[in-house]
């Protein structure tokens, strides 16, 4: 038995609670200075607020002014915020660990350099921490909801220390939770960072025939399979631009396939899809800051950079340049199925 | 304008009509043997039995005895029949065909040879007639019903011949009918030859839920998502053992999605998810040989054959092999997802 302490009570932070709880290791949820709510509901109900899931018993729940107490025994200590509380994690979270214990982090996300390289979290959490702790990341096709009711999932745990990563394998290991290993870094989390992007390209196929037929018309899957597999071609350039492995591809596709099914990106990709500003969209949704949005936004400009640079030609991505002047307000804009054919011979 | 041919009146054939019509060709459907009742329907009401959808006006619809008057001055032949009329299509329909008259072949498959090796349908079309015609193939994600409502669909036509490709498309490419073109043949047709085997393979996942849970039960998408990457890994693998390119996994991962979304071989794949021996899914099925069972035999077949002589090792298609299980009759086999975790380091 080992001690695991989640820091974040987001919804996949506390959802890594049920195979580490099912694997009978003591778990401990720490809220952050945002989740005051998640953490006193928790407390009273066991239930985890907006998840709407009960949470193992056992797992002890505590607000932040306990994060020290709580990761002073850790084995490992699971970083459960979003991208954009990646800052937060580094500057306050990280430095109150201690050194020896071990970090994996559930965030997804990639940050551009004015250069446009694009850089992983756990590469810009070990440079903020200046290589005291061994990062970790989780990769690949897992919703919170889904892990937290025991659905097989497959991920991926990525970092540079295979030692590192097959100890907290066979911590988190279940019948239901199933975990690759790879050191391919910048691989695997370019790969389930574009897919964010993509969702919300492919789900713009949904949209079209909304704006057409109106809604709850019957789907059509051409129009989506034919942005899936741009969708595809386009990650698997990126992948090579950040000197990715190819075989990510595996944890692109799959992730792409299951965030298309769910939630706010398929969401905005749809209302953009009939039509909709992007401004207009974002109040439907309530002006939640999407990270499918912020990733695009990045990417775009770090395609940009190094297309100035001479490294790639932004012509190979004409979906994720068509997402681009959608997020920039324009309306009306067809997409470019034209850019979609290519000769191979 | 010119004249276009389409043999075989099945719902792929029929639907190849739309863009042909649409770009302003003269179009005839020539029925096998196997389709005089749609003929029948089809001269009288202009409809599609099968597909229920309206074909377009000035289409001419003829039986077999016209044949070898329906191609006699075609410009292009469009070979319209299922995987299982390839060899008629071959013996009976090629040689009556004019030497010059290219020809386009919409069906999907691969044939295994005793020594492991798959070869695609063009090929095998060639060889049997002796290099007298150009065959080309069509391949991608795209369902006939969905053609023939004019979505948006992306395809890519496969051959030898660029200039002949690039003719064909010409002839062919609407604003709604996306055309990449390959030169890389056996790279396209494993592909979207695959997705057929490999979708029964996903649409374990919705029978699993089902057989947990109840028929209606709330879809969960982690598992599919996982199955998903899976089969994209499966695919990769078996494009590099067939001598594909890597990035004919664009057109197998977007035909896998569409595929997954439709017809029979989703509804066979989820009631072996659910439990049922293969033999009780077919009966539900009312027995009707599928494209994606006969593939994922030929592809077992092939692996072995390729095993024994040490060219691949068949334990890195475990998915595949799963289905095999199934195909052979066996239950209460548990999809083997700790051979899904790689170790890449």
């Amino acid at each position: 038995m080992s001690n695991i302490t989640v820091i974040g009570a987001g919804m996949m932070g506390s959802a890594m609670s049920l195979p580490a709880s099912d694997n009978g290791h003591r778990v401990t949820i720490v809220g952050t200075h945002l989740d005051r709510e998640l953490i006193e509901h928790a407390k009273k109900t066991g239930e985890h607020l907006t998840m709407r899931r009960p949470l193992p018993r056992g797992v002890e729940f505590l607000q932040l002014e306990s994060l020290e107490k709580a990761v002073r025994d850790a084995d490992l200590v699971i970083g459960g915020v979003s991208s954009f509380g990646v800052d937060w994690f580094a500057e306050y979270a990280v430095p109150r660990i201690p050194a020896h214990i071990p970090i994996l982090s559930v965030t997804k996300g990639l940050l551009d350099m004015p250069d446009g390289t694009l850089r992983s979290f756990p590469d810009l959490l070990r440079e903020a921490d200046g290589g005291k702790h061994t990062f970790c990341a989780v990769g690949g096709p897992c919703t919170s909801y889904e892990l937290a009711d025991r659905r097989h999932s497959a991920v991926a745990f990525c970092g540079d220390d295979i030692a590192a990563l097959e100890r907290m394998r066979s911590m988190l290991r279940t019948g239901y939770y199933h975990i690759s290993l790879s050191t391919d870094v910048i691989g695997v989390e370019c790969a389930v960072a574009m897919k964010n992007a993509y969702a919300l390209a492919v789900s713009l196929a949904i949209g079209m025939i909304e704006r057409e037929e109106g809604e709850g018309a019957t789907l059509a899957y051409n129009p989506q399979a034919a942005l899936f597999g741009q969708s595809v071609r386009e990650i698997a350039k990126m992948l090579a631009l950040v000197g990715g492995g190819a075989q990510n591809i595996v944890y692109a596709a799959g992730d792409l396939y299951v965030t298309i099914f769910g939630g706010r990106t398929r969401k905005l990709g749809t209302l953009l899809g009939r039509g909709l500003p992007f401004a207009e969209a974002m109040e439907r949704l309530s002006g939640v800051t999407l990270e499918s949005v912020v990733i695009a936004e990045r990417t775009i400009r770090a395609v940009e950079a190094r297309t100035r640079a001479g490294d790639v030609d932004k012509r190979d991505f004409p979906l994720l340049f068509h997402i681009g002047k959608l997020l920039s307000g324009a309306t009306g804009v067809p997409i470019p199925w034209e850019a979609f054919e290519v000769v191979e011979a």
